[in-house]
C-alpha cells in the first residue's frame, strides 16, 4: 500500500506513521531517530527538558537522522496560583516513600512555567516540525515559529479544539482520541466531556475542518492504521507501541508491564500529575481511589510523585511508576523502531486489500 | 445514508444494525420487538431458557413485531466432567451470601447441556434468523434449520473460527472483537489468544474469507458503524448500547452502573461464569484478583454464582452482579431502542459525509 496525501509530503515522510512524543524518557534521540530513518516521523516529548537538555537533545538527534523529527511541548495549564491542603497527600505519599527507602516527602517549590524558555530553545534549534498540547500557542510565537519554516502541529481532544488549534494556524490537528495513553490534551472544556473516542473524532473532525488530521489513541497494527486512514486521517501517531521499542527509555519496569498486561487494565487518573491521563492501573492508582480530593493540582502533584516515580523507575517497582499506556496495551509488540514500522506498513498492505474487498452498499 | 447490500436484503432489514443478544434478561421482547420496528435487527438471548420459555418469547416477540428477528444460543462449551476443589470458592461467597441475607452457598447439581432441548424448541418456533455462539452446531442440526428456512449467524472471535464457522454453512459471521461485552465466543484456541480488536478481526476476515461480517465489540455510535462498514462489515451488533435502554430487562443497578461509568471501566473476568467475559470491574471481581485458581469451570462457576446475582439484581447491590459492558460503555445512552436507532442513522449520514472529506491517497 503506497499511502500518499498532501500532509505527508509537507512533512516529507514516507509512511503515513508518527511516533507519540511521550515527554519523560521514552522518547531518546535513539528512537525518534529509529522511526525517521524508517520512513515515520519520530517525535521528541520535550516537556519536561530545560532549554539547554532540548539543544543538546535535538542536536543528537540530528547526529543520527538526517530525516524530518517532530518536537513537542505543554502549552499552558501550569498553575501555581491554586489553594489546597497538601497534609493528605503527604501523609500516603509518606507511607510509599518509606517502603522505597526514601526520605519523607516535601511539598517541592514550583518555578514559573518552563515553556517560554523551552519554547526560545525550540526556535533556536529550529527542529524542522514543532507540536504542542495542552492549550495554543499565542500569535507571536506562532509567527515566530512559521518564520524559521517550522511546521507546526497542535493537539485537539474535540472539534471545538480542533477548531482553535485551526484558527491558531496549524499544519495539522493531532486529533488525541479517548484511548490515547498519557496525559489528556483536553484545553477547551472540562476533561470528562472531552474523551472521543479516536476513529470518532478523526471523522468529526474531517467533517468540521479542512485541516489535515492525525489520528491517536489506542492504534497498535496496520490495519488500525487503515481504519484511522478510512475515517480521513492523513497519518496515524502511535506512542504505546513505540514505548516497549529496546530503543526507548521508558523503565524497564513499565515496559515489563505493558508487555504483561494481557489486556486493557488502563485508567483514566489524575493521581501521578494532577491532570487527566491514561495508564495501566497499579497500587499507586488504586491508593488514591475514593480520595480523589488528596490530589493536588497540576503541576504541583507532579512535581510532588517526582521522586517516587524516580525511586520506583531505577528499583524496577511498577506499583509506584506511572504506566502510561493507550487502550491497545494488550497488542504492544517488543521490537526495534525500524522493525516496527515494516511490520506495521505490511500489515497496512494487508488491510487494505482486505478493506478493497468490501461489497457494494 | 442509505447503506444497502445482499445481507441486508437476505435478513429483511433495512438499517446494518443489530442488537445483540444479551442472554440473561436484557433481551426482552419489548427490547427485540422495538429494534425490529425500528427497522435493525432485534435479538434474543436464549441461552439461559428453557425449551418453553423459548417457544413463549417468540410468541411474544412475534405479538409485538412482524419484522425479522433473530434468536440465540450457547453451542458447545458446556462441561460437567471437570475435578476441582469447591471449598476456597464456597468460603468466599459465604462471606457475600450473608452480607445479601442469603442462605450458605452449595455445590449446584448440573443437569445435562440444555442446548439439544433448546435447539428443538426453536426448530419448531422457526425464527426468521438463528445464531449461535461458543461452538459450531453439526452437520444434522445446520441441515434442519436450513430445511425450515431459518438463516443462521455464527460467531468467530478470530480468523480461524470465521473459517470454521464458515463451512458449516452459514449466512454471515457475527465478528466478536475484543472491546465487546459479556461472554467471548471463542471456541477453537486459548482466550488470550482470541482478543482481536473488532475492526482489525473484520478486516483480516473480510480478507480471508467471502461470507458476509457482522462487526461487533465497543461499537456505540453512528461513526463507530461508519467505521466498521468501512472495515468490510455488512452490518454492526450493538450490545451495551441498547442494555440501557428503557426496553431492555437488564436490572436498574446494571444500567445504573453503565450510564454512570464516565470511563472504560472493563476487564475481562473469569469470576461469574467461569468462562471469559468483559463488565465493569467490581467488588465481586476484585475478590478474586489474584485467586483465579478458586474459580470453578463453566458453566459450573455460573450456576453457583447465580443466587448471588439474582439477589444482588433484586437489592440493587451492583457489586454483586455481572456487569456485563463492552468497552464503550462510556458513551451509553438511556434512551428509548427505536430512537437510539434513529440517532445512530443520523449519526451515520453525518459520519459518511465526513469521511467522504477524506483526502485523495
Amino acid at each position: 500500500m503506497s499511502v500518499t496525501n498532501e500532509l505527508l509530503k509537507k512533512l516529507g515522510i514516507e509512511n503515513p506513521i508518527i511516533q507519540g512524543p511521550m515527554g519523560g524518557g521514552p522518547s531518546t534521540p535513539e528512537l525518534v531517530a529509529a522511526v525517521s530513518n524508517a520512513g515515520g516521523l519520530g517525535s521528541l516529548g520535550a516537556a519536561y527538558l530545560s532549554p539547554d537538555q532540548i539543544g543538546d537533545t535535538i542536536r543528537r538527534i540530528r547526529a543520527l537522522t538526517d530525516r524530518p523529527f517532530q518536537v513537542n511541548l505543554f502549552v499552558g495549564g501550569w498553575r501555581t496560583d491554586l489553594s489546597f491542603d497538601p497534609a493528605p497527600i503527604l501523609a500516603l505519599l509518606s507511607e510509599i516513600h518509606t517502603t522505597l527507602g526514601l526520605p519523607a516527602p516535601t511539598l517541592p517549590q514550583l518555578g514559573p512555567d518552563p515553556y517560554p524558555a523551552q519554547l526560545e530553545a525550540v526556535l533556536d534549534a529550529r527542529p524542522p516540525i514543532f507540536s504542542f498540547t495542552f492549550g495554543v500557542p499565542d500569535r507571536d510565537a506562532m509567527s515566530r515559529l512559521r518564520s524559521r519554516g517550522i511546521l507546526v502541529i497542535g493537539t485537539a481532544t474535540t472539534v471545538d479544539e480542533a477548531r482553535l488549534v485551526t484558527e491558531a494556524g496549524v499544519d495539522a490537528i493531532a486529533a488525541q482520541g479517548s484511548e490515547a495513553g498519557a496525559h489528556r490534551g483536553t484545553f477547551a472544556a472540562p476533561f470528562e466531556e472531552s474523551m472521543v473516542p479516536t476513529l470518532t473524532l478523526t471523522r468529526q473532525i474531517r467533517g468540521a475542518l479542512s485541516t489535515p488530521v492525525i489520528a491517536s489513541g489506542g492504534l497498535m497494527d496496520g490495519t488500525d492504521i487503515v481504519s484511522a486512514l478510512d475515517a480521513g486521517a492523513s497519518a496515524a501517531g502511535l506512542g504505546t507501541a513505540f514505548l516497549v521499542c529496546p530503543e526507548s527509555g521508558a523503565p524497564d519496569a513499565h515496559k515489563r508491564a505493558i508487555l504483561n498486561a494481557g489486556q486493557d487494565k488502563t485508567v483514566v487518573t489524575r493521581a501521578f500529575s494532577g491532570r487527566p491521563a491514561r495508564g495501566l492501573r497499579n497500587d499507586f492508582i488504586a491508593r488514591l481511589e475514593g480520595k480523589e480530593r488528596a490530589i493536588l493540582p497540576y503541576p504541583l502533584q507532579n512535581a510532588l510523585t517526582r521522586t517516587m516515580r524516580a525511586a520506583a523507575g531505577k528499583q524496577g517497582v511498577a506499583g509506584f511508576l506511572s504506566l502510561w499506556a493507550g487502550t491497545g496495551v494488550a497488542r504492544a509488540r517488543p521490537m526495534p523502531a525500524g522493525e516496527l514500522i515494516r511490520s506495521l506498513v505490511e500489515e497496512m498492505n494487508q488491510g487494505r486489500r482486505a478493506g478493497s474487498a468490501t461489497q457494494p452498499r
